[in-house]
Parts: C-alpha cells; sequence; structure tokens
C-alpha cells in the first residue's frame, strides 16, 4: 500500500468520509488511491472556494469533518477566504493540500510555493507529512486535531513522492479529547449574576445554538428570564416553532448598540464579546455598554453544552419558553417587496429545512418572518468573507440528503463562488437558491454614508454599482445545469419556491429587486 | 488632505493611472479619495482573482504597473493564486490591500486575520503602513519596489484609520534602479560559448522575449546560428511575421527533453534553467541532456536587454532572420478540428492582436500555425495557477485599447474566474474569448497516463470529467453581459472570430469538442 491509500483508508477509518475536492497533477496519486477506498464519497468543485466552503457547510450539518484535497499553492489559496470564514465558525476541517515530490522542490518550477505560510495564518494544526510510513499516522492526528473542541482546521501537506511511495500505514482513529469543563467558580459567578435579577444575556455561539446545548440554555432562560442571544456571525442556529428563541445581534453597529444597552449582564458561551464588523471614526467598536459586566462561562476548548447544562442544573426547574408555530399567515401575492419575500420564505419553508444566508442587504427581514416557522436550522456567513452561501448549500446538502435546503444570496454575494451551483447540479443536491438582484454592493451604499463624509460621487458610486451590465442569473444557472427562473411577482416566488422544495435536484429562483 | 489622497494623488505621480478593485468597508476612505482623483482610472472586478490577474495583463503590457485594491485578508487571499502567477511573470504590480484600524484589530473582528502573513509569500515588497503622513512615501517606495528589474509584487497594506487621518503629503515618485549589466566576465563566456559552433539555445524570459530584448536576441542568432527559445511559461512574446523565430519548449517532460537534447549549451537570459511542472516517479525533473553546459548571461535585478545588445555587439554582424508572413493559407472550412481551428487562427489574427493563450491541451497547435501570422503579442501562463487567461485578457485590453484581443481558454480553466466576462462588458473591452470546451480536466488524464500507474478508474475518471452537467458558455457569456455564440464548424468559428475582431467590446465562441 502506497502513502496515499494508507492516507485516504485512515481518514475513513477516523469517520472522514466525504472528500471535496479540486485536485491536479501532485495530487494523481491520492486521487488513483481514491479508486480504491470506495467508502470515500469524492465531490468535485470547479472552484477551490466552493471545496472549502463545502466541507465547512457539510462540518456544520454533520458534526464531523469532511476533508478537502487541494493542489498546490494557489488551490489552497484560492480556498482561502472561505477557510477564514470556517476558521470563525468553530467547524472541524481536515484541509489536505498536495506538494511537489520532495526532490523537485529545489528546483522551483513555476507550481512551486511555501505551502506551509500560505496554510498558516488558517490553520489550526499544520504539518507536512514526511514520509509515505508516517502520513496514516500525520491523518489520525490531523482528524483529532480538527475534532478538538469546538472544532478547527488542521491542514496536512502531503509531498507526492509520500503519496506515491509503498509503505503506507493504515492508522486507527485517535481518541478525540473531550471538551474540558469550566471552573466551579466560572459556574458559580455566572448562576449568581442569573440571581442578580439584573437584565442578563447569553450570548451563544458553536453547538451552544443547537441540539443540547440550546435545549439547556432555554432551561437557562426560562428559569431566570435571561435572553438568548447569538452574534451576527451565526454558525448554525436551530430554530422556528418548538426551539427556544434566539436573537441575533444585529450587523449595524448603531442598531446593535441600542439592542445590546437593554442588557447590564453578558454571559458568554462560545463567543466573543460583541464588537463591530469594522470601525469607524469617532465611534467605538465596542457594542456592549459602559460597565456591561462580562463573563466567559465557557471558551473554546470547553464544553458548550455541559456548561449550559450545568449551569441550568444549578438554577430553579421552569417549563422552556419556545417559540410558538404562526398561526400560518396568508400567503402574500403581487408586487415584489421584502416583507412579501420574507413572509412567503416563512410560509413555504418545509420542516426541517436548512436556511444558508448570505441574503445580506435585501435578507435582512427573513429571520424575523420565520421565527414561528416549522423547525428548522439557520447557516449564515460567519468570517464576514462575501461568497460563502453556495459553497455552505453544497456541504449542508451533502451532508443531509434528506433536508431541504433553502440558499439565500445575493448578486454580489453569489457571484464569488457561482461556481457552486454546477457542483449542486452534478450532486443533484436538493438545494433551492433565492438570488436577491439589487444589481449593487448595497452594503457598502450603507457603509459609505455611515463614515459621516457625505454620499458618494459618481466614480465612488460606480464601484458600488454592479448593474452595469445586469447579471443574468437565470443564464448564469442554466449555463451550470440548474434550472432557473425568474420571479417578478410574490406569487411566481411563492410557486417557483414550492417546486424546488418539491422536486429532485437544485434550482434557483432570481428576484430582479 | 487625508492619507487616502495623498495614496492615490502619490501613486498617479508616479505613473500609476489603473486600479484594478473590489473594495470593501475597510478601503471605503480609499474609494472616496478616488472620487476627488479622477487620473486613477477604475477597473472593478466581481472577484479578486479578477483584479490581480487583470493587474498582471496590465503590466505585461503597459510595462509599468497597475494597483489593486482588496478588501482584508480574504480580497487578497482570492486574488492569491493569480499574484502567484504574477510573482512568476517577472512583472510589476502594487498590490494595496486595506486593513482594519489600527484601535479595532485587538477586538479581533469576524474579518480580522494576519494580512502581512497572507501576502508575504508573494510579495518582494510588503508594508503595512503606519501613519497618514508617511502613507505617501510608503507608496512612492511601493512604486520603486515594484518597478525595480525585472518587475515584482509590492504588498502595501493601508489600515483604515491611516487612510481616514488628515496629514496625507504626496509624495514625489522615486528613481528607479537601472537594472544591473552583467559583467564582462559574463558576458565573455557567452560569446566564447557561441564560438565554439556547439549547438547553443539562448533561453529568454522577461523583456528579453519582446522590443529591444527580442531585437538583440535576434542579432545574436543570425551572428551565431544559436537557437531562441522561450520557457513553456511565456510572460510576453513578439512573434508573427518579421519577428525573430524563438520556439518554446514543450510542456510534456518527454517532448521537453527530445527537444532540448539538441543544444549541448544553454545561455540563460531571464530565465532559469527548464525543468518539469511536476515530478513523477523514476524521472529527472531536470529537462537538459546530461553534461549541458549552462550560463546565466543575465538574471532577475541585471539588464536582459542590454545585455543581450552587448554580446551580440561582441559578435559578428549578420542579417537577423525573422519569421515570413505565411503565404495566406486557405481559410479552413467543415468540421471542427484542432489543426482547423489553429488554421483559421493564423488566418484571422489582425495586426497587433495580443494572443492570450491558457487552453492547455487543445490549443496546442496554435502557436505552430500563427509563427507567420500578422505581427502579435503572445500571453501565457506563468505559475501554472489556471484561471488567469480571462483576467489578463482583461488587464491587456485596458493596457492596450487600439489593440485586439484574443483569449483562448478552456472550460476547466475558465471556470476559476469566469467574472472577467462582466468586467469586460462593464469596460466594453474589445476581447474575443474563444473557449474550447472539452468537457474534461484533459491535462489530468494525460498526467494520470504518465504516472505509469494505469489508466484511471470510473471514480478517478470522474474527477476528471465536468462534462456533467454540461457547462453552457453561450449561457455563461450572456448572463455577464457578453454576446456570445457556439460554432460547431470551422466556418461559424471563422465568421464569428472575424466579427469579433471587427465589432467593439467583447464576444465570446464557444467551441464544443
Amino acid at each position: 500500500m502506497n502513502g496515499a491509500e494508507s492516507l485516504i483508508r485512515t481518514l475513513v477509518a477516523g469517520g472522514v468520509e466525504t472528500c471535496f475536492t479540486n485536485p491536479g497533477t501532485s495530487e494523481m496519486h491520492i486521487v488513483a488511491a481514491l479508486d480504491r477506498v470506495t467508502e470515500m464519497r469524492c465531490v468535485l468543485g470547479l472552484f477551490e472556494g466552493v471545496v472549502t466552503g463545502a466541507a465547512d457547510g457539510y462540518a456544520r450539518m454533520a458534526e464531523k469533518p469532511a476533508c478537502t484535497l487541494l493542489h498546490l499553492g494557489p488551490g489552497l489559496a484560492n480556498g482561502m477566504a472561505n477557510l477564514h470564514n470556517a476558521s470563525r465558525a468553530q467547524v472541524p476541517i481536515v484541509n489536505i493540500v498536495g506538494q511537489h515530490a520532495t526532490h523537485h522542490l529545489p528546483y522551483d518550477a513555476p507550481l512551486t510555493s511555501d505551502i506551509e505560510a500560505i496554510a498558516r495564518p488558517y490553520s489550526k494544526w499544520l504539518r507536512t507529512s514526511s514520509a509515505a510510513t508516517q502520513i496514516g499516522c500525520d491523518a489520525a492526528e490531523a482528524i483529532q486535531a480538527a475534532r478538538a473542541a469546538p472544532g478547527q482546521i488542521a491542514t496536512l501537506i502531503v509531498p507526492a513522492d509520500v503519496a506515491w511511495t509503498e509503505g503506507g500505514v493504515v492508522a486507527g482513529p485517535l481518541a478525540i479529547p473531550r471538551a474540558a469543563q469550566p471552573s466551579a467558580e466560572s459556574l458559580d459567578r455566572a448562576a449568581s449574576m442569573l440571581r442578580t435579577g439584573l437584565p442578563t444575556a447569553l450570548l451563544l455561539a458553536g453547538n451552544a445554538l443547537y441540539g443540547e446545548g440550546l435545549k439547556a440554555a432555554g432551561r437557562v432562560a426560562a428559569a431566570t428570564g435571561a435572553t438568548l442571544l447569538s452574534p451576527y456571525p451565526i454558525t448554525r442556529l436551530e430554530r422556528g416553532a418548538g426551539a427556544p428563541v434566539v436573537q441575533r445581534v444585529p450587523y449595524v453597529p448603531e442598531q446593535a448598540v441600542e439592542f445590546l444597552k437593554a442588557f447590564s449582564q453578558l454571559i458568554l458561551v462560545g463567543a466573543r464579546p460583541p464588537v463591530s464588523y469594522f470601525a469607524y471614526p469617532n465611534k467605538s467598536s465596542v457594542l456592549t455598554p459602559p460597565g456591561c459586566d462580562i463573563h466567559t462561562l465557557a471558551g473554546p476548548g470547553e464544553d458548550y453544552a455541559g456548561a449550559l447544562d450545568a449551569l441550568a442544573t444549578a438554577l430553579p426547574r421552569r417549563r422552556s419558553l419556545t417559540a410558538e408555530r404562526t398561526g400560518q399567515p396568508a400567503m402574500p401575492t403581487g408586487e415584489i417587496t421584502l416583507p412579501g419575500l420574507a413572509t412567503a420564505i416563512g410560509v413555504v419553508l418545509p420542516e426541517g429545512a436548512i436556511v444558508v444566508d448570505e441574503a445580506m442587504t435585501s435578507g435582512r427581514g427573513i429571520m424575523a418572518a420565520t421565527i414561528g416557522a416549522l423547525p428548522h436550522d439557520w447557516l449564515g456567513n460567519t468570517g464576514g468573507s462575501i461568497g460563502i452561501a453556495l459553497p455552505l448549500a453544497v456541504g449542508a446538502a451533502v451532508a443531509c440528503p434528506d433536508r431541504r435546503v433553502l440558499c439565500l444570496t445575493a448578486d454580489g454575494s453569489g457571484m464569488y463562488t457561482a461556481q457552486a451551483l454546477w457542483t449542486m447540479a452534478r450532486e443533484g443536491l436538493n438545494v433551492t437558491t433565492v438570488v436577491f438582484s439589487n444589481r449593487a454592493y448595497a452594503v457598502l451604499q450603507w457603509e459609505f454614508l455611515g463614515l459621516g463624509i457625505g454620499a458618494p460621487g459618481p466614480r465612488a458610486a460606480d464601484l458600488f454599482d454592479i448593474g452595469r451590465p445586469t447579471l443574468d442569473w437565470v443564464h448564469l444557472a442554466k449555463g451550470m445545469g440548474v434550472p432557473a427562473s425568474r420571479a417578478t411577482s410574490l406569487d411566481q416566488f411563492a410557486k417557483a419556491m414550492k417546486e424546488g422544495f418539491e422536486s429532485d435536484g437544485p434550482t434557483l429562483i432570481e428576484i430582479p429587486l
């Protein structure tokens, strides 16, 4: 068995059974090994930003890592923006990057680059495998590192000669270290804060926002009246009828400050203290009110769900408050409006849907309109690098073939990684993509106005205008094999969405705004 | 004047008059400054790989740098693969990347990253500007560094507060250091090698492949019978009727070895000793024959054209041999064949055309068919990271509005940065794009077979098959505002190409293979 085969067999043995990839020549022996290890599902992307974003979406839903397989430094570079997002999502990814054969590197061939240097900024674990006999162990360690709480990116660089040399040894899975329990002092402090009766919020992230973690958070809220919050960047939030209500800190700093000023105490579980995305002249980066008492109950490496459960147990037991199923609102009809689109989504959303949200400015009303919709998960952009919605939808759909994915994107953000549509078609993924086409980098129009330097002049305004020429998403989708339509009324939109959810494979709906 | 305005005014004063960009919030004050400094042309890309690839194409043709303007670490990361290519092209780029305001960095907001670490692998010069009063000087130094022979990437990181703070000072242009002349010993050695009468080739790169450099190389060849070669990765090669004949070292290692074994002496001007792109088990990376005497006449930092001129002057004067205008071959008609497509291109190519070539496997016959075409420049992929043809075409067309650009790409390579089509439409660029749609990563099919491990199995073969679903480039182009057609005969192809060259703005022709 060569190194490549021992690599793939070790990954499968460690529960890594999906490989998102765009390979090249230096990875050919690994590709050949994929022929022999059929337990590994291979999903091809036409661009590496699709590959890494899909690995993120997969991990969010599967709660375990997929692996990537990327081609040398440039392939890794193309995947890096979505690795940036993943590094903020607290998800596990085993990021595999090919390298030239060791003896080829000194020749500085055209594709040579310092892959470790490129990988380092977004890798919590990083290793170049040194021998075919070692790569099994390296892969097992990479899985272990990726799965260390709360989940992180482990990059394994594989020189071609390590892959092709005989002597590979499959390594068994290593123990995943249990997340640490927060100290008794930390728990006591949180309980004391909650018992003061002061207005208190729990700011949750990672697996505190779904499953057992969110249930425990709901018990804490019920016992104390505390408010549950998520940061604006959401990895995965379980919501809809029956789920504890979690409010999202707004994106716009003024709105966030206004929203957070209600709380004099903030307990962090997996989240960092809320700060604005960007700095603005003469504005504070900090969003919490002065004097807000902030306590980290559990941080990265600690057991978020366990901490919340322990906290809930220490508090009086009361019936959790959960969102109620909205009385089915009438399906909105007529002219397209943002509130109408949001209502329609709330009405049509099927049970168990996974909503991927990067609609930015156009989509800001959709969470409010879906709070009482059928139970669903919500995945957002965690690192602020736009162009992740379509890839995330690929990964989520691969992880959850029995669920429906609704992907909300915009023309601006969608164009970064539109190649994901092709992978959706190729894999027959059940993704309904909605493109809000406002023909603008609308968020930048807003941000410019927020700087206090007046309105943009014609040349600045032109850089926010992506309507010259108009992007035609129906053509783009069809060009990549995805059936598509344009909705110019709410009726058309609702009909197209329903058809999308009821048919197999991907569809796309463009909404000109 | 704030820092942002002093930055832009310094760039313009230093001859940097084109900005390829995809800006974000942290760059808004620079965008606002662009409103006030109308001498800087702004070209928007929907994805940063378009931005950096266009800056490369611009530099190849303008022989001076454009600047980029990229959004934080992720924007830079998206542009990195084409910066990899540019780093191998010996071209100047002033690469400007926004950063959070200095006081915002400690909060680790979602978009925070170590931008210097991300930029370092591909930046020969790298600085984070520290103050509004300094950024003018920083920009002037960045231009100087970018223009140092033979041209390199200089990255200037601009914190938002440096941009928005008052006190900016415009800096005048700094002297561009003259390229060093090779030593007399080096020149003597080259001349002696040429006088031996042994079979000798000059391997040329950078500006030795066009203009005065190539003319001097032609004189050397005429005087001595030496053969002129270019590496397979070509930054810019002047060719066609009237130009000295330069042969390209083949991509396929076996072919390159066969080709180079004719030469017992090799003189390098701007080029490195030829090596294979990739390593293969039991094959050498070195492409030259054993015992080949290799001498570097001029390396990076030295004056390639001056060295060749000095060498030619030291040799007897004979009339240069240049390519002759091919007797106009008949326009091929009928069924699509690769030789037919190549011949058609040779017949139709207008004088002064710029050919951008990333057609990979399908395009390998086109250079031979255009050797006697009307004079033109040829731009290739220099770093092996595919996805540069469309962006390069954007940059070349912006640099040379009076010339016609023929962009040869493939479905696989084109999909990495297809967003460039939108910029072509937006700017009305005279680019005729030909997409060779073979529905495969054909180069990987070849490379797999070259490994000596048999034919790919079904799962490996599936990773090279991008025809499931079929990409429809006519739809894709129309989706981005570029008129497009599909040619299913050589007659249709020739007609569409002629129409493309004779009309204003971009067109695209898909050739199903």
